[in-house]
């Protein structure tokens, strides 16, 4: 299938503004000094002719490349250098400036100036005159990875945007999109992707066998030339199913040798691998818990046998009762991975790293911040947030996700018994709160092979958002939003303006249509797109809202089921009492009457009413506010992202109706505003 | 894959009661004289070899086959005879009787004679002395149908017995077990048999070609050695999809064309098929609602087509808008085949049969009988009843359907203006109210490859019972039962009894945990199986039950959507007044409060309480009744339904508690007798 370029469609920009200036852009751009030698630096000039051919419309002289001669060309030029003396400069950051008619891009690794020649390109779009250019810039995570949900049959679990362009029909596909695909996440700095699904099934268990390896092995070179490193899902139970063993226990000395031999040849053929991903003991998977063995002992196993090549094993900790009854009320979904992995703090090995979900129950368009981040101190830790948009409007409905992630990086997890040393999530797996290495984000991704690679036009954002925040959690939502509109729409101030509104309130307008005050769910089961209030609740899920005639929520303080106690204080205070939980998570935490008047001075049926028609007119203005930007943005993207509005406008009414309706007839209570409820 | 033989495993039995009569049962048997010829003949000469071998241990010795000599041979023996001259005996029907040492068979037709043999072997397997016997049975319905909701890549729609046993991957299968079902099904009465799913899907649409005719053909000469005749289901727009013509328009003369030139082809090779039946304009299924014309239109066009060849069309009734919005309050699609066939009473070619579901919704546990068959008085139809129990235990849980067939049969539609002259459904659909001979009933089956027919052992009965219903209406619920279990599990008391007894309450157990007082739905959605109140609530379907935290229920009054007008009085008066509706059918026809004070002295909300309390208790019971049952029936049986019973255990608590909880939660109203109610 065709693809579009997304973010690196360049295209020519005017540069009248910087006729007045001694040096110009155009010349200063032309003539490139290569001072280092290596094959993403090959990348990095490639990349660096393509933008500066593509936005200033010149060619590109390349001098001396890979020489270090004369320090100061007499002619203005671009300079890459490798430099090991710039104190500011972490691995992967880089320097742009201008110094003595020179603009140099700088950094101490490879990718580093990769990243910096994708900085540029972003300057360029925007018009910027590069000589005043003086950026330092470090990535804040080392791991910044990008999850696929792809299954070898070429369907993507929670995929809203086709198909697999990994794979189809148990074949790994080699195509120029791969390498579309590649430039597109180096250049927001992605550095590591997993390729399959969490959820291995039998063919996938076959990625580790000779039978894929050798294709495996031209995926990683592709992803190497641009600094990324090829991960793969692996099956806990292989020993089992690919393995002539009768047994995963991973204190088995024979299974312990499996995964020795197994991991030895991988690397003999694919030394660029990146390392292993397990989901274990979870919906199903097979795991360690089969054999009275703790998650540790799990990954450790797999992590002793990948260590000698470099190799990482994450471990997911999304394990928790998939097999509940709904009439048990002591059991809290929320507390699973906190109970499950809490106390074996400390007891992971140096390359394995724990994958947490941002909330303690599943991607929520509202929850609070998983309890696990503040309580592991001696352990790596990943954050994991969904880009793919399961409970948060599937690629129909636009949902900025940036400002969510912002929120969660920013929490403050009060791990430190000092509580003015600043321990946010943030600071937890960037490590500087724990000084790990082994740590960072990881984002299962919105991808598959729509022409426009993310169905909705509009929620490339979120993949592009996602990785820059990643590297630069200090830029703020918008200037993300900036960024990505300039980059891909146009930087017209009208288009400008409509678009970073649209996104800006696209989270609150979801949430205000869909479940009130952090409750979450109602969902249609199994499809997880549209309303269906009681979907999950008489289900084995743990995802209860306990409504009645005389109110909802689920209380979890220390009389409900204990989860607040998870947090350390004062957050514990905070959300065990109903006066100072935060009203958006109200319901998540407590158990609430319909009357209970809330800090708006509205009574909480009334505020699920009022958000639910608000959430309404806020998509029927978003959707006249697109329709104004005909003829100033590409039309097929008019086109696509209009078509998406209609389905938005549906969804979001079906919620208002279907919401107000249940509550309307548990609760009695009418609208003071005397609005329709069916 | 192996089958057994269902209830025509027929065993050796004990004759020793009948040594002191003049004439020994086995010397009698032992002797056959045929005095007719033909293909059914000679079937009836081989079932009636295999019964008196079988259950007498007697070899048989045929006399004279087809000769008509000597009237009264001097030994004892039975004679099969065709005659014309008993003015008893109608169509089909047949006469057994004994005169001057020999026990006739008589009939006016080879079926007859099969009939006469079957009933014979059951007579002989309950123990009877053959020369007290004297009856005469005809017939009820002239047709007596089965539905087969086979699909060609062999699975069956709401099929719960396994796959299919006439298709697999496209291929139509011819094995012994075609011969061995034909035989279960002539042995109860049945002559049509329709092999294919109403919903007819792409590759069905090709059965009317040549490319399976030869097979079909096949099926049609197996069938007719036993008295059945072959229907299929045709797709109404296949002058389109495998035809060459741009419409399906029942008025176009190339459409008209295309029809006459397919059946006349189809009837080349097929001499023997019965007809077809169309599913139309229904569920998405093509019609001619397509084409602005009427269902007659549709109908006639494909009747007329048929007619040169004594081919029969039969038109179902199960049209609805699928579509609906829950917010409309004013469509009822209990409604619509009332509204849109009434108005065509008289319409229809004397060869088109409309073939009407038993209710206005489709298949519940308790409906009120459609009152379309009240409505056509100068229209052939047929009562369409479903022996898989889609909704009412899919064959895991036990229900007895005969009971509920018969309330059917005898509901009193009103339809002469003479309310002293009886017209209930059975006189409809037999043809003794209006003199139609184009009628009877069609049953949607429950049968697959599974060893045992009917995935639950014991729903073989709801399929024997159809039979034996269609021929002999006047037999009661617990007669065909007792018949069924001393023909299929023995006649032992305990036995006989025990499973009476769980069969003949089954109906009323499954209702009390399942769902209230006729309204029906409140389950999983797609599968069907299992509670979910809501499932269908906010859903296209038009299936709702309206629950607030006040009541629940339809207003189907005249001052609701005026369903109840659909009925001639006294029907439509009586449903119309919540005193005089029949309290079974109450939240059907009428919205109710849970405080209303039903006629047992109870609130509806303590009935709704105590009767999922007690349909749990009652399925302990039988299930206990079951255990006791072991080493008196098959073991294979004993095995099967236990696990059957555990099944039905495990749905039967979560209805109960999943309908407390849901109604609890609305209500707000605590159980009398303080019972756990989550």
């Amino acid at each position: 299938m065709s693809y579009g370029k997304g973010w690196l469609a360049y295209h020519k920009i005017k540069t009248e503004k910087n006729d007045s200036r001694q040096i110009s852009i155009q010349k200063l751009c032309s003539f490139l000094t290569v001072r280092a030698k290596g094959k993403i630096i090959d990348t990095a000039v490639e990349e660096y002719r393509t933008a500066a051919e593509q936005i200033l419309g010149i060619t590109v002289t390349v001098n001396e490349r890979g020489s270090s001669v004369s320090k100061q060309p007499a002619v203005p030029g671009v300079i890459f250098e490798l430099t090991e003396k710039a104190p500011d400069l972490k691995k992967d950051g880089f320097r742009i400036f201008f110094a003595e008619n020179q603009l140099f891009l700088s950094a101490n690794t490879e990718s580093g100036l990769l990243y910096a020649v994708f900085e540029l390109a972003r300057r360029m779009m925007d018009g910027i005159y590069l000589p005043d250019l003086d950026i330092t810039t470090n990535p804040a995570m080392n791991l910044r990875m990008i999850n696929h949900w792809d299954n070898m049959d070429g369907s993507i679990e929670r995929g809203y945007s086709g198909n697999s362009f990994f794979f189809k029909e148990g074949q790994i596909l080699h195509s120029d999109r791969i390498h579309a695909y590649v430039r597109l996440m180096a250049s927001i700095g992605i550095n590591a992707i997993v390729i399959n699904n969490v959820n291995v099934h039998e063919r996938e268990s076959y990625l580790i066998t000779d039978k894929y390896l050798d294709s495996l092995k031209k995926y990683a070179d592709v992803f190497a030339a641009y600094g990324i490193q090829l991960y793969i899902c692996v099956n806990f139970a292989a020993s089992i199913d690919i393995g002539s063993l009768p047994t995963a226990d991973p204190l088995s000395g024979d299974v312990i040798s499996w995964w020795q031999d197994t991991v030895r040849h991988i690397y003999d053929i694919v030394p660029e691998l990146g390392g292993f991903v397990v989901k274990a003991d979870s919906e199903g998977r097979p795991g360690p818990f089969t054999y009275g063995r703790t998650q540790a002992d799990g990954a450790n196993m797999l992590g002793r046998a990948l260590k000698p090549y470099g190799g990482l094993l994450i471990w997911r900790c999304f394990v928790y009762n998939c097999g509940q009854d709904w009439r048990d009320r002591k059991t809290d979904r929320a507390k699973a991975s906190y109970d499950y992995f809490k106390d074996l703090d400390g007891s992971f090995e140096e390359n394995v790293i724990l994958q947490i979900k941002n909330g303690p129950m599943d991607f929520q368009i509202r929850e609070p911040v998983s309890p696990l981040f503040g309580g592991l101190k001696n352990t790596n830790s990943i954050l994991e947030v969904q880009i793919a948009g399961e409970y948060t409007g599937q690629q129909k409905d636009v949902c900025y996700l940036v400002p969510m992630w912002k929120e969660i990086l920013e929490f403050e997890t009060y791990a430190f018994s000092d509580k003015d040393k600043s321990s946010t999530v943030r600071d937890i797996v960037s490590g500087n709160a724990f000084r790990n290495i082994n740590c960072g984000m990881a984002g299962v991704t919105n991808t598959g092979n729509d022409y426009n690679w993310t169905g909705n036009d509009l929620a490339a954002v979120n993949l592009y958002g996602y990785g820059r925040l990643c590297f630069c959690p200090d830029m703020t939502a918008e200037q993300i939003a900036r960024e990505w509109i300039t980059m891909t729409l146009s930087s017209d101030s009208q288009v400008m303006n409509t678009v970073t509104n649209i996104l800006m309130h696209s989270r609150s307008t979801y949430e205000k249509y869909t479940v009130p005050l952090g409750i979450g769910w109602m969902v249609t089961p199994h499809s997880h797109y549209g309303p269906d209030v009681d979907g999950y609740e008489y289900d084995k899920w743990g995802t209860y809202h306990r409504a009645d005639r005389n109110g909802l929520g689920v209380d979890r303080t220390k009389k409900g089921t204990g989860f607040t106690a998870q947090y350390n204080e004062p957050n514990a205070s905070m959300y065990n009492n109903m006066d100072t939980c935060p009203e958006e998570l109200l319901l998540f935490f407590h158990r609430v009457r319909y009357d209970k008047v809330l800090k708006t001075g509205k009574t909480l049926i009334q505020h699920i009413y009022d958000t639910h028609f608000e959430g309404v007119e806020e998509v029927k203005n978003m959707r006249k506010e697109w329709a104004a930007l005909e003829n100033k943005i590409p039309e097929d993207v008019f086109r696509r992202v209009g078509e998406r509005f209609e389905m938005q406008m549906q969804n979001a009414v079906e919620w208002r109706d279907r919401i107000n309706t249940y509550f309307y007839r548990m609760s009695g209570a009418k609208d003071e505003k005397g609005r329709k409820i069916y």
